[in-house]
């Protein structure tokens, strides 16, 4: 079987059609609508798999209904758009309990109500085995202002909110029985919820787009490396990475885990990585001020090099494969295929 | 567990919001947002899950790719809408067949094609058991009409297109080992072809939307006796079936089947069920003028009486239940709900 991304390219070949209305097809977070009014309609879907995408034994039911949400809303994120309306589409066991699917259906509503995102339909129906939930996101932006991944020009500097890393940091912690009803530390609090509960960048995103801040966006899903890859795929460029600057989990060592490949594979971490051109770099500084809470990092540059990545450190820099998490990709030895 | 109904009208009691977009949400083919244009957007999301809603050694992957994306065409079609665009999530087991996904993909895009709709995005991951397909429509229709479930009255006459009950038997008889391989009689290929290659009934839908010919129109997918309840439901009222009239699949009875079961819970048939206004019947014959190929059979009445249903024979009126394939309902035995 060939990986993911190989069928993603096949279909996307094979499925390109011209439409007057189509911006945007597959291959970025977000497909884009042009509308005859003002604003531009984005969709996105994304699907959570039990056993695949997260086991029932250590996701509270809540914390999964806000995170197949959440990890559809990244998506809109990464598009600087405002969601609108979602479908639900579940496929449920039949000895599926009760009392999990209302606290699921709870937690949804609450980040849908977060969110102002409001559920319009969907489809339900039994499963062979275990729970499978597909959420498609209606939203929308600006016309012409849906930050896309092809936008990056060589000299851009690489920005990225947050923490790279800890959500796999959170998924070791779960996959060697750690849980969230344990006594933690804060770090191991904050990775288990960075894991279990992302919260998607959604304010950030859309003042990026609306004050035409970032020129190439992605949300951090599959893991660093694998998403600036993709901006770079789509751009034409390449990219430089500061290893030093990147804002790692250092404690995950004390775990026996590498913060740097936890940051650069780990993915999941749902945090926009963008490109910023020279001439726009001080309004940098007003979108910090303007969202205090979420830091801000400069992590590296875009280059001219089609495609090719490196890592520089202590001022060497070493060629770097987009490398996160495939579900399609066997990890050896089987539970997780970072630590 | 509760059946698939009861979790469809939880989640839309807690899941009611005020939106000034929203028209109609859960609880019809497809939702229906306010456009500032002078269409309106329609949504709609089907899933089909493997040993679920189809068995792949009985299923040509050609016409699997065709029936994922016409099942959500036939919704659109009932709402009287024009497709435009749609997204496909697909979960593979890991040692999916290369050549089956490929032929897959061949009959979806080609059914795209032949519907003018275009596949702009989506997602793809692994699955520990068997094939999920969900597919996400967009399209839309002229505002103020998109044909509901609502508009039913008292005095309606009720009319189908096609034969209904003809899926089920073709399900039946897949189930009895009959494939589309064998040499058949010309009913068994058109049974067999029913259940694997349903035809949207785009164009008629369209139609009976654009000239306001029908009040309240729904597509036949979970048997004639569900679907009918849907517009009972939605609109109010009640409804009498003509037993003599239904455009049933006589031949059934070859195979020791009840045609009569077969139309009211076959299900899957995705012809349109609709009704119409007493002033409006003269315009039946233009439909069916400008669609000879289908036929249009009146098979009933709306009456006042909210949410009874009779089914008359021979001049007596017995009490008719909405009952059709659920999958939360387990068939005693196993393999099929219906013979």
């Amino acid at each position: 079987v060939r990986p993911e991304f190989d069928l993603i390219s096949r279909i996307r070949a094979l499925a390109r059609r011209y439409s007057p209305e189509l911006v945007l097809g597959i291959g970025d977070d977000a497909a884009v609508l042009k509308r005859p009014s003002g604003r531009w309609s984005l969709v996105t879907t994304d699907a959570l798999i039990e056993d695949i995408h997260f086991r029932r034994e250590y996701t509270p039911a809540r914390l999964l209904g806000h995170k197949a949400l959440a990890v559809n809303l990244s998506d809109i994120a990464a598009m600087g758009g405002t969601p609108r309306e979602f479908l639900l589409t579940l496929a449920l066991p039949e000895d599926f309990d009760q009392a999990y699917f209302d606290e699921f259906l709870d937690g949804l509503l609450a980040t849908a109500d977060a969110s102002a995102t409001i559920l319009i339909g969907g489809d339900l129906s039994a499963s062979r085995a275990g729970m499978t939930i597909v959420i498609t996101v209606l939203g929308d932006c600006p016309a012409h202002q849906a930050v896309r991944r092809d936008g990056a020009m060589p000299g851009d500097s690489i920005y990225v909110t947050g923490q790279v890393g800890l959500s796999a940091l959170g998924l070791s912690l779960l996959q060697s029985g750690v849980r969230l009803s344990d006594a933690l530390s804060d770090l191991q609090k904050r990775a288990l919820l960075a894991h279990l509960a992302p919260v998607p960048r959604l304010a950030l995103g859309k003042y990026l787009g609306e004050h035409r801040i970032a020129d190439a966006m992605i949300d951090v899903s599959d893991g660093l490396s694998s998403d600036l890859f993709h901006i770079c795929e789509e751009s034409g460029v390449g990219a430089v990475i500061f290893s030093d600057c990147l804002p790692l989990v250092i404690e995950a060592r004390n775990w026996g885990a590498d913060p740097l490949v936890l940051a650069l594979q780990g993915g999941e971490d749902y945090e926009l990585l963008f490109t910023v051109r020279k001439q726009k770099l001080p309004l940098i500084t007003e979108v910090q001020s303007a969202f205090p809470d979420i830091p801000l990092t400069c992590i590296g540059q875009i280059i001219a090099e089609p495609r090719k990545m490196y890592l520089e450190r202590q001022g060497h820099r070493e060629s770097l494969e987009p490398r996160g998490y495939e579900h399609f990709r066997k990890a050896p030895g089987g539970a997780s295929p970072i630590l």
